[in-house]
């Protein structure tokens, strides 16, 4: 942590800093440039965001600029392997291929869920996406199916063995969606709904944490490390876009993110299209380029009959269009040594 | 709503989209432009959402652009009369006075509190601020003194007489949250933590609703219209800053929020100018702005000692400055109109 | 400026790194924190950003944070009396009173121009605005009347005595529109516009420098540096408002930014609500917030016939508008302790 | 054009609102809705913008609402086949081959940018870069080496064969950089710099636009329907990441632009993850994804030492790292069916 000191300053000003500094227990190096001075505050422990809220209370302060990650356990300086997730029996996000998460926003009734569920599969998605509990802007909206809804997810499981993905917004929910879910999902809405990400933690089922609507990357990470350092390691970033000033697509999608996130952490990312764009048309290009960007998977909004959606029906694929785009996502997949998991199984048994 | 068909779209595709609107009982407006076909869809219903998510569907469709206002209680056009929120038995917030909440950004302690208290009634705050349950951004940060935290703020109360803000980050909380404080009080990451939002709606205590870091002014009064439209129509909006480029400032306080929201509901707004600017020597400046600009209040973080605060040093008010701020701002809100609450009971009393 | 180095790092690509620096003339401060190493750079000259890009090219570097301002003419650290801008004989700007700059957006011809100019002064204007040369964002609207228009404004000058704010687009009409103008105004979208702002630093007529729509606050002022640096130190600051996400209004007005400049800079500060908010029922509010901010002026939209405007007229106030604009303007105005110019003349001559 | 009225709007209030449309020759179609009026503006003609300014002018107005986009002549709805851009003899850009420009930041002298010139193409680069002319935020800033930058970059020109790509920056330079150049780049900073788009629009040399740093795709549209319609057809665009709150990268790469524009436009459109992330190790990732969304061609920082650059050695990459990235983006390239230019070239030679 640098603390930079206000050119106005006294000597008993800067003097009472290092003071502070030094009764806390840290070190510090002194350094005086030809405009100001600067200290260099010297070790590392738990109550530095505390230290550095502190200093910000001097006058003759100009400002605190902190060095050190204030993630630990998911970063990459922590842990040097790649963590992979393992979902179900047979699902291993984070190993070297590329999985498809893919189904409707929401479960809108048994037969439309089973259906595409199918479907998916048949395509090579590994994994089943649908929303049971719903966060609506408006209150207004449809809320999602609950209870109902995680025993059609378990149902289309139950036919396809595609493992599920559904989110929890309520930490009372927990418990109930643990019995059904093979992954939690945070939505991009309670990225620091902090309670949440405690009661998660608990669990053990693994956990994909979308990237809030203007979470910076570090604030990303620092969500992912409540969850991890309060026990549960199974996590799985998902960039879903950010909200920024343009507003010809529903979000601004980050691939940028991507490359970054993975020389940060040891984490799992995957890349979520729909939502990246809000615009069907544009789905297949940016699953392409997430692929290319390196994610370690994506995450697809389909559905039967996009134009009876109960929501998204903008960004949902039919199912033409998901055929297409997991033809192109494979042929880029291999192009980057990273295959599409279905593809590398049929390799396999080939 | 309007429904924009693309130029390229066949006269079948057009009517395929006018036959969805009809038979879901919506009338219809067909205007043939010189370059494009333009569908206005008459009626409101509550799932006018639904369509609009339905038509996106439709590959002819190249936008759906709402027209009415999502929000329906909370709007002027519903509400024609000013809300005003009553606090205990003295504070009305929306009242024609300026109310100024001041207080820490978490209780530390039993005499730290105290001590903060009594000096911000003195210089004219009405209304007691202090977090026993912290959003932190990280897990290693401090995240408040929980229940202990609540009966400190109680005990500040007893001894002052101010009502008690105070935040609620959980749904399981909301209980034991609403026993102690006069105003629950709801934080900017957790506006659209829909869950939390719905229990609020049941309490019988006023919302101070903040609005989220990048939420738009529609999003937050949908917030505000889950907890009206929920049964408690004791909301008060809170304007704290959005995330911009900008991290000169900790976020960009967003004043033309203040007569904006003024003009589309009838809900009282006040302003948070320590979270709206991170430094505590443009907190003054800025707080003689919000009241400029029209609200019906302040929230202000004041602490004994700022060098010595858990969180946020860089943005609390020293004893000193808060007393010159009281008084800048008495003098601002009485050019426009709308006094400071304690001026005003000064001046009845005399 | 502070270089961290990656925990990665060996002791021969630090040590290359120190050896750069050293051979460029700085010195260097080294400290070994508990997780990595962090080299001080000590000096100041001229080439410290070519230095900082440097550093960035080696593998080993993670960050290059610079500490002093790259702004040296403009910041208070350089100058620390207050800038005072004489305008014709009789304004100043930054000397302790409010200017308020008033006119249409554009010059549509003489009689609209006059009629306004006669009417803003009444009402306490000092300066009149009013463009000839318009920067449209598309090449199908309106571009300006050109020399017609400066010819039109400097009538409007010889008829009521206001000195004339109008903006130049092109280095290459810089002299024609000094020949016209009292004050050069640089637009938003030229804020880095850089061979303007060298053109500008030649003439002898001060500059009203636009924040860009994306400009940090320390971009706005490098931006200043250059007029400044180059031999113009008549420069006005205006704060117009940013670009977020946020649509509803046109701009996000940052008021923020007003108290901030004045404390890093010593150039004077106005505000401009027309273009901050796009809406001018908001104009008014607004325009009390950036007095109430510290502004040291505003520039305001007035056309007698904002229904027949040529641009902007969702912007633009009607004179019936401006008038009430003025008079709560000065109450505020008054309540901050820097009056509007007009009436401290009154009181003067009273 | 759709004109929503205020639901407290008299009606006389809305005769004279559609009074005003007709008096200026415009049809209408007024629409009943149940909370309100909405009036369809019919008729396409230039002076539209004009009319809408016209509009907000009236207090019954609520909105106005463009239908029709405003940028005409580089719409796909105006011109329907590619346009393709052809540089010197062999080079077309938006031909269906991925086109990669390659070269320093800046010219810095003439072993540095031959010896570069000479790299790039090897590796299958087919365009050069180079600025002689360099936008800087600093005054004190390398500024670049003017005239004799172009003539370097000819003589790395006569040598390679490699037609040159560099920026102007004021519109009286253009004679002398279009006498070098066989592109002329727009920088972002300029990209609404409306005078100097007017003078390129008569160039016979191809223009290379970049997107402002904040301009919707619609301003980015607008501003090559200057270029295209002010007589030069040879528009090429290029995404190079826009200003949002994420400070992690220097900018963030919207890839979603690179599918929405060629969906809107006809235009050639190319991706530069060099500025669009500010760091080398994202580039080569960040490459490939622009290749993967559909991009044209790519623009890419290359510097032999960029540990000696005068500018950008954050961004630049390596000789050895610019091989690795013209290797990846090559077997991309493939997967999708839009091989690199080289790669094709050599497939027909063999």
């Amino acid at each position: 942590m640098i603390v930079v000191i206000k050119r106005s300053a006294t000597a008993e000003q800067a003097q009472e800093i290092i003071d502070k500094i030094t009764a806390m227990g840290y070190g510090v190096n002194v350094s005086q440039g030809a405009e100001r001075l600067i200290i260099g505050v010297l070790g590392v422990r738990s109550d530095k965001d505390m230290l550095a809220a502190q200093l910000g209370g001097f006058a003759a302060v100009d400002r605190v600029m902190p060095i050190s990650k204030s993630y630990k356990l998911v970063s990459r300086e922590g842990v040097t392997t790649d963590t992979v997730v393992r979902v179900g029996d047979s699902v291993e996000i984070g190993g070297g291929l590329v999985h498809v998460i893919a189904g409707p926003c929401t479960v809108e009734g048994r037969d439309m869920l089973v259906e595409t569920a199918h479907w998916v599969k048949r395509c090579g998605a590994t994994l089943l996406r649908g929303g049971a509990y719903k966060p609506s802007t408006s209150p207004y909206s449809f809320q999602g199916m609950g209870k109902e809804g995680l025993e059609i997810l378990a149902q289309a499981r139950a036919e396809t063995g595609l493992p599920i993905v559904t989110e929890v917004l309520d930490p009372r929910d927990v418990p109930l969606v643990e019995q059904y879910a093979d992954v939690l999902q945070i939505g991009a809405r309670n990225m620091q709904n902090f309670t949440l990400l405690k009661e998660l933690a608990k669990t053990r089922k693994p956990v994909m944490l979308k990237r809030g609507l203007s979470a910076t990357v570090e604030e990303w990470l620092l969500a992912a490390e409540y969850i991890y350092s309060g026990g549960n390691h199974d996590v799985i970033l998902c960039e879903r876009g950010i909200r920024t000033f343009e507003t010809a697509t529903r979000n601004t999608l980050d691939l940028n993110a991507v490359p970054l996130v993975k020389s940060l952490t040891h984490l799992p990312v995957i890349v979520d299209p729909s939502h990246g764009t809000g615009k069907w048309d544009l789905v297949t290009p940016m699953a392409r380029a997430g692929v290319a960007a390196g994610a370690d998977g994506l995450m697809i909004e389909v559905h039967p009959h996009p134009e009876d959606a109960l929501k998204d029906g903008f960004e949902s694929l039919t199912f033409e269009n998901f055929a297409t785009l997991m033809e192109q996502v494979s042929s880029v997949a291999r192009a980057v040594g990273k295959p599409v998991a279905s593809d590398a199984s049929i390799a396999i048994e080939a």
